[in-house]
C-alpha cells in the first residue's frame, strides 16, 4: 500500500504522542481522546493508523505501548545508522544534543568544522575533527547521513564532497537546495528563518484582524 | 481575499529565493524559471503570487527586487516586535544567531535563563537574566513574543507565566502543545526530532525499495 505524504509526516508526531502516554502508564485510549489531544478529527486519527495496518481494537481504543512500539519500528528509530555532522557551532552542539541521546535511527560517529579553534575538543563524547580528513574518516567508516549545520555559502561544495564520499542522506540546516542538485538524495530541511517569517505574518494578521 | 494557509507556508520560501536572486542583481525572471529553481510549477507560482496582488506582469515575468520588498511587507519583517528568548543553552543560543541578525519582524530584547551559571553573561549583547525577573521584565517592556528553548517539562508552568504576563506569539522548540491550552495564542512549533525522524523513515523506505 503506499502510504500518503501527510500521513507519513504525522508518524513521528504519532510517535511523540504516544511515547508520552505509554511513558504516563496509559494503557488504553480511544480515537476520540487522541483526537482531543492532538487537535485531529477521531476519523483522520483512525484513517492514519490503519494505513499500518489496523492497531486499534474495536471497542478497546488503543494501547499506546503497543503503538509506540510499532511505530518505533515503521520509522526506523532502533536501526542505526552512521552520521556525521558538519558545523560545530552553536546549531550543531544544540542538534548533536538532540541526535546523540535519543533513538532516532541515527548513530553520530564524528563532527566536521573548519575552524581549528575547535580542534581536539569534543561534544557528547564524540571528536570535532578537521573538514580536511572527512574524505579519510567517510572512506573509513561509510556513514549514510550528515547533518549540516554549516552556512549557506558553504553548503554546495561540502554537499558535493559528501555525496561524492557515498552520503545520501541529508538533514540540512542550511538553504541549500540539494534535492535540485541531487534528485536522489534524501533530505529534510530545516528551515528556522521560514518558520520565525510565518509567526510574524500570524501576529501581524491578528492583528490586523483585531483592529 | 482569504488565503489559503499552504499558499502563506510557502511565502518564506519565495521570500528567500527572491531575496537570492536579487542580491545576485536578478532583476527579472519568468514563472517558467522560478518553477525550475523551486521545485514548483509555473502555474501553481503564478496562482500563489497572485494572492498578494497581481507581482508579474505578462511577457516579462517577475521582478525579484520588487517582490522581495513586498513580500517583506506582507511578512511584516520590517516590523520590531519585541521578543524575549527562554532558555541560553546551545539550542536558545544558536536561536539567538538566527533570530538577532535578520530583519525577521522580532526585536530580541532579553534572554532568560533559570541556571545561574549565565548569570551576568551576553549573548550578541544580550543580556542574560534569571527567570526571576521574568515578570519585572514582561511588565516594564511588554514583550509580544516569547522563544521556548527550554525542556518539555518546564514548558506548561513558563507558557502559563508568559500568557498570564500577556504574551501570545510563541516560537515554540520543546513539544509542549500550547494551542491546546492557549487556543488564542499564535504558534509557530519547530519540532526537530519528527524532522529527524521523518529523515530515518525516508532512508529506511528507499532502501526497502532498492532491495
Amino acid at each position: 500500500m503506499k502510504i500518503s505524504a501527510s500521513v507519513i509526516a504525522r508518524l513521528p508526531r504519532y510517535y511523540r504522542f504516544f511515547s508520552d502516554l505509554s511513558e504516563n502508564g496509559v494503557t488504553r485510549i480511544s480515537s476520540n481522546e487522541l483526537a482531543e489531544m492532538m487537535g485531529l478529527t477521531a476519523s483522520k486519527i483512525r484513517q492514519d493508523l490503519n494505513c499500518f495496518g489496523g492497531f486499534g481494537h474495536q471497542g478497546y481504543g488503543y494501547n499506546p505501548v503497543q503503538l509506540c512500539e510499532q511505530l518505533r519500528d515503521i520509522l526506523a528509530l532502533p536501526s542505526k545508522r552512521k552520521a556525521i555532522l558538519i558545523g560545530a557551532g552553536n546549531l550543531g552542539r544544540a542538534v548533536t544534543n538532540q541526535i546523540a541521546f535519543a533513538d532516532n535511527g541515527f548513530d553520530l560517529i564524528g563532527i566536521f568544522d573548519s575552524d581549528p579553534m575547535f580542534k581536539g575538543m569534543k561534544i557528547k563524547d564524540i571528536p570535532i575533527m578537521s573538514d580536511d580528513v572527512i574524505p579519510k574518516f567517510c572512506i573509513d567508516n561509510n556513514p549514510e547521513m550528515a547533518v549540516l549545520c554549516l552556512t549557506e555559502s558553504k553548503a554546495p561544495e561540502m554537499v558535493d564532497l559528501l555525496y561524492s564520499l557515498g552520503i545520501r542522506g541529508f538533514w540540512n540546516f542550511s538553504h541549500f537546495d540539494i534535492k535540485r542538485k541531487y534528485p536522489d538524495a534524501i533530505v529534510e530541511n530545516v528551515h528556522l528563518s521560514d518558520s520565525v517569517m510565518l509567526l510574524s505574518y500570524k501576529m501581524i494578521k491578528k492583528k490586523d484582524e483585531e483592529t
